[in-house]
C-alpha cells in the first residue's frame, strides 16, 4: 500500500478532497500508469484497504476502480483482485478500434477474393476474366432508359415512397409470371449474395452441417461458413447421388446448396433424373435444397434446359431458389429475387426488414417494365449470340496458344466460365500472378473448394471480354503458364533452400 | 426386443435379404412408427442386441438408427440409448420449416412495427403520418431524370459492372465536399438501416450494453436488440450528461447511439456544449458514439444548427456518423452512407462485402449529380419551405380541433415530427386504433423506448401529408381521443370482467 503511493507520489492522507472524490482517484491512478510508476501486472490495494488508508468509502474506492476499468486500465478478477492492465492509450488515439470489434466479425473470414474480384472488374489498367460478368456492351441501354423515363412519368410516387419489404406487388407478379412460381412466394432482393446471407441468417446456426457444391459458387462458401457452418462438399461433376445420400446421412446437414444448371466454375448441368434424385433425398431426409439458378437463361448450345428444382417441386416444397439479373443485365444494378414456400418467405423477410427494408423501387419498377415488354427476353437472346462468339473465341484462342498439355478444359454448353485443369506440376497462384502483371487477371481454383482443392486449376470468364481480345488473353496465359513451369522446375533459390 | 418384432409384425430371422440391408430397417420402423405401433418415447433395442438378433452386423444397424435420426424420427442419447422421437410428418408436408429455423432468427424480435408503418406507408386508403416521409411531392423528379439520362448516355458502363464495396469514388467525393469528411472515411450504403446493421455485426457482441436514445430511434433499438445487446435509455430530452456519465460507468457500454439533431421523436437539438460534454464522455470512457445525423438538414426554424458530433470530433475520432438521402430526398431510394476513421470503414465494408457487396452504381452516380450540381441544395430550399407550411398547418390543426388537455406538444425547430403527449388516462394505443378505423395511420410512442414507457405519446409526421389533409387529420385525432377517453373511463365488458 505505502509502495503504492510512494509510487504515485502522494502522501494518502494528505489527498486534495476535490469533488467528486473517486475522480481525484482515477485521475492519480491514471497519470501513475501512464508514467509507468504503477506498471502492467501490478495488483492495486483491495477496495476496503484503499478505502482504510485514505479515510475514505469504501464505494468512493469502487466508483474510481471501475471507472479505471471503463477505461481499460485495471481489470478485476473475482477473489483474486485488481491489477493493472495496460497504459492509456495516447491522447491522439483514444481507441484500439480492433478491440472494439466483435468476436463475430474478427472471426469472420476477410473475404479478400469477392473484393479482389470486384475491384479488378472496375479497374481500367486490367483485362479481367476473373469476375463473372456478362456482355455488358450489350445492354439495353436505350430501352433501359426510355422504361426509366417512363416510370419515373407515370409512377414517381410509387418509386419515392416506402415500398413494401418483399417487392413492389406489380414486379413480384412479373417476376412469378416469366420464371415461374407465385407472386406471393417471391422476396426482392438487392442481389443474389443478400439472398445468400438472409438464407444463412434464416437457416443457419453455428456448427450445422451444409453440403454444398465441389467445386461450388465462392461467395455462398465464404457466406455459409461466416455463419458458422461446417461445409461439406459434393462434387458436382460426378453427381453421384448415393454419395449425396452418404453424406446426408453422415453429417445430417441443415441444407444443401447447389447451382444444378450452366453450373459455376464447372459448366456442368445435372440431367433431369439427378434433380429428380436430389428431390428424392431431400424430401425423405427432410433437407431443404437452396438451388442457385443464376444462369438458366445463358444456355447456348446443346440439348434443351432441364426444368429447375424448384419447377420439379411442386409436390414437396423443399426448394428455396435463388435468382438474380446480374449475370442476365448487369450486376451493378444489384437486384435479384428468392422463391420459397410461404413459411420461409416471410422469414426472410423479417430479417432483410431488418438489414435493408425493401429494395431499391426504381430499380424494381424498371425491371418490371423491362421483363413485362420482352426486353429482357430478347436481350437474352442477343446475349446468346455475343456469349457464344466469345466462348468459341477464347476456347479458339487457348486451343491456338497454350499447350493442350498445360491447359485442358471442356467447351460448357452455357453460363459464362471455362474450367481449365493445369498438370500436376504448375500451381495455378504462379500463373495467375505471371499473368496479373501482364494485366490479365483470371482466378485460380481454390476458393471455389470447401476443402483442399484448385490449386491446379483456372477459371476463365470467357464473355467478360470482347472475342477481339481472346488472342492477347491466350497468348498471355500461355507466357504465364511457361513462367510458372519453369518455376516449378526451377524454383527460386528461396524455395530451394528449404 | 421380441416385443418389438412383435409390433412390427415381423420375423427378426425371415426378413428379406435386400440390399441394402440398412433401408429394409429403416422401412419396417418408419413404417411402425408412422403407424403408432412403435410409438413416441419407446426405446429401441441397443444396436449390438438387435444386430445379433437379426443375425446382421452391427455397422448395420448403426446405419439404420442415423438414417431414422436423419429423419427425425428417433433421437440418440449418449449412455441412454435410441428413442422413437416423433412419427413422419405426412408426405405432403416434408418439412416442418419452424424447425429449420435458426435459433437466433426465432429469438431476433419480430419487427413488426417497422413493417407495419413501411406497408401504411404504401397504402392508398391509408392517411398516414406514422413513417418519416418528407414532402415526397416536391421531389425533383424533372432534374432526377435529366441526371439519369446523362449518367446513362455517358457512364453506362460504370453503372452496369461492378463498383468497390466502399463506393464509387466520384461519389465519396462529392459526399465528402457536401458533408464533411474525407473521401476514403465514406462507406457507402444501400440506405441508414444498412449502416444499423452492420455497425451492430461490427461492433455488438451478444450481452454488451448500449446506450441509446431514450425515447430513440425505433430502428436502432430493434437493430441493436436483435444482436444480442442490452439497451440503456439515456434520457435525450433532459440530456444531463452526469447521468450519461453515471451510465457509462454503470454499464460499461460497447457503444452510444445519439440522433443529436432534430431528434426523432422528440425534436430536440442538443446545444453545442452537451455535445463537447458528450464527446469528451466518450474519449475519456473510451466509447464509440453512433451520431445519426439523417435530419441535420431539415432544420426549419430556429437558431442555426451546432456542428455534428463527428464535425466536432477532429481530435479524438470517437463518432461514427450515420446519414441517409431518405430524408433529404426519398425513403425508396434507399442510398446512405457511414463517415468514420478508417479502420471501421474497412471493417464495415469486409461486412458489406459478405451482405451485400455494393450499392447500386447507377444510384450513386445520379445523386453524385445531384449534389455537385446543387440540386440536392434547391430541394432542401424547397422542403423548408413546404415543411414549415405542413408543421404549422398541423399544429394550428391540432390546437384548433383536438382540447389542449388531450394533446400536448411543442413545434420543432426541425425535423418531421411532432411528439404528442398524451393524459395518463388515454392510452396511445386506442387512439391509434380508433384513427386507423378511420382510415388515419398514427404512431404509438411505445416502440421508441428500450424499457417501458411512451404508452400516452403518439408521433406524428406533419412532412407526410400535404397542409390542406391537416384539419382532416386532427379531427379523426380528436374524435379517436375522445373515443379512447370515453372507453378508459367505461371499458367494454370483456376488460370489466377481469
Amino acid at each position: 500500500m505505502n509502495g503504492l503511493f510512494r509510487a504515485l507520489g502522494v502522501d494518502a492522507k494528505a489527498l486534495p478532497r476535490t469533488r467528486p472524490l473517486y475522480r481525484r482517484i482515477v485521475t492519480l491512478l491514471e497519470g501513475g500508469i501512464a508514467r509507468g510508476a504503477v506498471p502492467a501486472g501490478q495488483q492495486l490495494p483491495p477496495e476496503r484497504d484503499l478505502a482504510a488508508a485514505m479515510k475514505i468509502s469504501r464505494a468512493t474506492v469502487v466508483s474510481a476502480y471501475r471507472e479505471l476499468e471503463a477505461r481499460g486500465l485495471v481489470r478485476g478478477y473475482v477473489g483474486r483482485g485488481t491489477f493493472v492492465s495496460a497504459k492509456p492509450d495516447a491522447a491522439s488515439a483514444p481507441f484500439a478500434w480492433r478491440g472494439k470489434i466483435a468476436a463475430a466479425a474478427l472471426q469472420a473470414s476477410d473475404a479478400t477474393t469477392v473484393r479482389d474480384l470486384v475491384r479488378a472488374a472496375a479497374d481500367p489498367n486490367l483485362i479481367s476474366v476473373a469476375a463473372g460478368v456478362p456482355a455488358l456492351d450489350c445492354f439495353p441501354t436505350d430501352a433501359f432508359q426510355r422504361a426509366m423515363n417512363h416510370v419515373l412519368a407515370t409512377q414517381g410516387d410509387a418509386a419515392w415512397r416506402h415500398g413494401p419489404t418483399e417487392g413492389l406487388p406489380s414486379f413480384r407478379a412479373a417476376l412469378a409470371h416469366r420464371f415461374g412460381g407465385e407472386p406471393e412466394h417471391i422476396l426482392v432482393l438487392a442481389g443474389a449474395q443478400q439472398g445468400l446471407d438472409l438464407l444463412a441468417r434464416c437457416l443457419i446456426d453455428p456448427g450445422d452441417a451444409v453440403i454444398i457444391d465441389r467445386p461450388g459458387y465462392l461467395g455462398a462458401i465464404q457466406t455459409f461458413r461466416n455463419a458458422g457452418a461446417r461445409l461439406v462438399g459434393w462434387d458436382v461433376t460426378r453427381a453421384d447421388t448415393d454419395e449425396l445420400e452418404e453424406l446426408l446421412l453422415r453429417y445430417r446437414p441443415k441444407l444443401i446448396y447447389t447451382n444444378p444448371t450452366h453450373h459455376n466454375p464447372t459448366g456442368v448441368t445435372l440431367p433431369i433424373r439427378t434433380r429428380r434424385e436430389l428431390l428424392d433425398l431431400a424430401a425423405r431426409y427432410r433437407v431443404p435444397i437452396v438451388e442457385d439458378d443464376t444462369y438458366r437463361d445463358l444456355a447456348l448450345t446443346g440439348p434443351p434446359t432441364p426444368p429447375s428444382l424448384f419447377a420439379l417441386d411442386d409436390a414437396h416444397a423443399v426448394v428455396i431458389r435463388l435468382n438474380s439479373f446480374a449475370k442476365m443485365l448487369a450486376p451493378g444494378l444489384r437486384v435479384g429475387w428468392i422463391s420459397a414456400v410461404r413459411p420461409i418467405v416471410d422469414q426472410l423477410a423479417l430479417i432483410k426488414q431488418q438489414v435493408d427494408p425493401h429494395t431499391q423501387n426504381l430499380s424494381q419498377l424498371v425491371l418490371c417494365e423491362l421483363v413485362e415488354q420482352g426486353v429482357l427476353d430478347r436481350h437474352l437472346a442477343t446475349l446468346k449470340v455475343e456469349h457464344r462468339r466469345r466462348r468459341d473465341a477464347m476456347a479458339q484462342a487457348l486451343r491456338q496458344h497454350v499447350p493442350a498439355a498445360q491447359l485442358r478444359f471442356s467447351v460448357p454448353d452455357g453460363g459464362m466460365y471455362l474450367w481449365c485443369e493445369l498438370p500436376p506440376a504448375i500451381r495455378a497462384r504462379a500463373v495467375q500472378d505471371h499473368a496479373r502483371r501482364e494485366s490479365v487477371m483470371v482466378l485460380t481454383g481454390d476458393p471455389f473448394y470447401v476443402d483442399q482443392g484448385g490449386d491446379h486449376q483456372l477459371r476463365i470468364c470467357y464473355t467478360s471480354q470482347p472475342a477481339a481480345r481472346a488472342v492477347q488473353i491466350a497468348q498471355t496465359l500461355a507466357r504465364s503458364l511457361t513462367a510458372a513451369a519453369r518455376e516449378a522446375a526451377d524454383p527460386p533459390a528461396a524455395v530451394r533452400m528449404v
